[in-house]
């Protein structure tokens, strides 16, 4: 299977609809219906069937992906199609280079693969599809991962993300998920769990590093300022875009970004929402190096086998000292963010910006 | 009419009720209803007529404007209807080009052009023939300037300065003008009005941003440290001359310019007077981004119009979870540094340097 | 005499073979075992005599010394010789211009030379053939020359390294001096005397920089975060491998660090290890400039010396209003940096560590 883009054959089409036959996982409604849009829109082009009633579900969802993809090019479909289908075997696949199916199994984790070698275990987020958005299991997942990280041998630990994206922060349907109390009891809920969350990395007691393979939004750029080392692909951008949504810093960032950055910087993108680039976020002081996207893995993981045969001790010890000059104001900090948020949650500029945002997503 | 708090006569009121009359713009509903609101309150006292029924749509949102003044004291209701009405004809009158001189009589700001549009509150410092030096006038008007913004409904607020120059600092001639308590009085009366002075930028609850349009001196460079966003022209330079005029640090800037730019480049500037260029202040993070002069202004209202228009709550809050981490140890530093500073002015080197400095002055 | 590498001709060889007999001080046995073993290197080539018996302790000091030149090549034994009794006269001839002879014998300084001169003190480390090591010896001298400089009529004080380094850290033989009460005993005593090195700098009362004229190692990079100001040759390097010694900071660094550089910058140096380039070093905050090493002392005294000339007490209290808002927690975390260091020198890490390090220096 190709991963270049813009290159698939049909022949590699053709493979790619045998393999999905093959899945031993149901990889999900979302996805089937992503699959088969790609396949009627490399197949038969633009959607111009009759829509659906509106209480012919099935039908509607289908007839809705497919008229979501509009005009898009059927070279493109196809690519997609593949593209869709290589991330769905390979994270089976490299998983399996773990023994993931045991493994996973037993780690009990449907959005992670988590391996452990070298000195090194490895977290990466993996749900491609969503470009890595975070969803309320996958919150606890990668807090048990996180705890079962600082209890094994090994001496090093990195979070990194699956597909192109590292991390695109919090799944927003997350909030369309509302419990019998209400939103106030979702707002509880939520702030109760970003805030063990938070402080998970917090108290992470080894050196943890973060390997950005790709754009980082939200929660997966605030914590960043939790880890130890941040090297970053140069594709990679950091996007904290709360103002737009009615919400306010988290994962510590109010105290640590002014910290790292200065004031004037981390307020333009704290409060008004600034991208930075790569080479930006490594000159202000958020990421520690730029690779080349071309040699990023490489260059990244040959430094670290080598970082993860130093004393391990003397790093845990080391990471400690540096992390206890500050760790009481870190809860602090955390606790303070998701009193505000649990605030913010329940604003009407809030709310309106959430809808705004996910009706502006089903309409695409 | 006097801008200062606390002072509207009935006279006054009276005239504000008749400029509404001749406003050629309709402020919109909210404003309306607040007019209503402070008029009543300033009138008859706290809301106390029934509350009317919920389809009774005008009168509720009426009745509800009122009642959120509680016990707001009727002077007080005045003076700020007077403000309010104020605040209307000087933006309606900016926007008409100027006519500066009606509006600063009836602002009474003699050394600053303070107007409202696009949600952004601009309070330009107008001395540009003493280059925007602060006299000890100017403070009070600055330190009136920042509170009434804080209560306006402008969602940002920008401090920028008229002329080639953004500020160039403490008007030393402040020091020529002695009391009948001689030399320690005017320290004193000097250490406290800089300490509320600084508090004011420290305690200011929005987004606060500098457009830094030239050469900044003194304190028009340490209190950049305490503002959100600094935007800065490339002709802006970056000059704390503390030691040669035996001073020492002011603006909290003896916490803050280690805490940006590291104490190895902050001691530089701060104990040895080494003048910044605008791109040297970005890459040590004083300076949120520089632009070429010729573009300067184009660029950065374009940009502030932008985020102004992002939810306002939500950017208040965030400002506050940012600067909330820190606040206290700032109101301590501006204590401490005022306390030193209060010695300083009573000291040899300061009272040699400063007499130089104006004989040198009255020479050119 | 020639300084420039490799360049040292018959004549200039000859000329420092004459200045040796014409020092007036006993330059100590462990130079004229060096100048010994150079003289033969250059004279007659790699060692080959019979190697003396283990009573013969003279004859086999000597041996080892030459020995251990290995194939060095004849050419670079000269030169190395030539500079070596270049660094000799020239540091007896610098301090001679500031009287040295009478003031080391005064001032007792085996490793430093101390002059003032122009308002500035400065301390030289005078150690260039070990590389500017810090012995236990040198650590209380050089306790006492800051404690001297913080009382004497300079404005301000400068420390900065004779030869081709600024300092390389810690002499790692001082690990192998155990006391009559074990390895506990020595890290406990280690531990103390740590902590009052470190509170020196933390205490010092008046402007303090360091003029890094090469590489820069362990203690003395992290002291680095406690002076004022830092000027480096673009020929220094600042490299803090504790990592691999089965170490943790010290010197503040694990709370300056990530203040001045960010975390993730701050742990790839502290806890893995990673050397930067004075340019780098620079861009992140730790150096104030950087300058080319052919215009570095010039340049930078240049510099000082204008300093030097402003109001004193304005500098001293405006460096002590930036060091109070922060000497308490420095204290605090050089206490604790010491305590977790004693628990580290006593670890197998750090004894199997400085074993390898010990063994492989000896094989050179």
């Amino acid at each position: 299977v190709s991963g270049t883009a813009m290159r698939a054959s049909q022949e590699d089409f053709e493979n790619a609809m045998n393999q999905v036959k093959l899945l031993k996982k149901d990889p999900g409604n979302e996805v089937k219906l992503k699959l088969y849009a790609l396949y009627k829109q490399a197949t038969e082009g633009p959607c111009s069937i009759p829509k659906p009633g509106v209480f012919d579900l099935t039908n509607k969802a289908k007839w809705d992906a497919w008229n979501v993809l509009g005009n898009l090019p059927k070279e493109t479909a196809r690519q997609n199609y593949v593209d869709l289908v290589s991330s769905l075997t390979s994270s089976s696949k490299s998983s399996s280079q773990a023994k993931p199916g045991a493994d996973r199994e037993r780690q009990g984790y449907e959005n992670l693969v988590v391996t452990s070698e070298d000195g090194i275990t490895k977290i990466m987020l993996n749900r491609p599809i969503k470009k890595n958005a975070i969803s309320t299991q996958m919150y606890h997942e990668i807090m048990l991962a996180l705890k079962t990280a600082s209890k094994d041998d090994s001496t090093i630990t990195v979070l990194t993300g699956n597909g192109d994206y590292y991390c695109s922060g919090n799944d927003l349907t997350n909030f369309t998920d509302i419990p019998a109390g209400g939103v106030e009891e979702k707002a509880k809920n939520s702030a109760l769990m970003l805030r063990d969350f938070v402080g998970c990395f917090i108290d992470f007691p080894k050196p943890l590093i973060a390997v950005v393979n790709g754009p980082a939004v939200g929660i997966g750029v605030t914590t960043l300022g939790l880890f130890d080392v941040v090297y970053a692909s140069d594709k990679a951008t950091f996007h904290t875009p709360f103002g737009h949504l009615g919400l306010s810093p988290e994962g510590c960032s109010s105290y640590t970004f002014p910290k790292i950055m200065g004031p004037a910087k981390a307020a333009e993108m704290l409060i008004f929402g600034k991208k930075l680039t790569a080479r930006e976020a490594c000159a202000q002081g958020l990421v520690t190096e730029v690779f080349p996207d071309s040699i990023f893995q490489k260059e990244v993981w040959t430094r670290l086998k080598a970082y993860s045969k130093l004393p391990p001790n003397a790093m845990r010890v080391s990471k400690q000292v540096i992390r206890n000059t500050e760790k009481e104001k870190l809860h602090a900090v955390n606790a303070e963010e998701c009193r505000v948020l649990r605030e913010r949650w329940m604003s009407d500029e809030c709310i309106n910006a959430a809808m705004n945002f996910l009706s502006r997503r089903a309409k695409l």
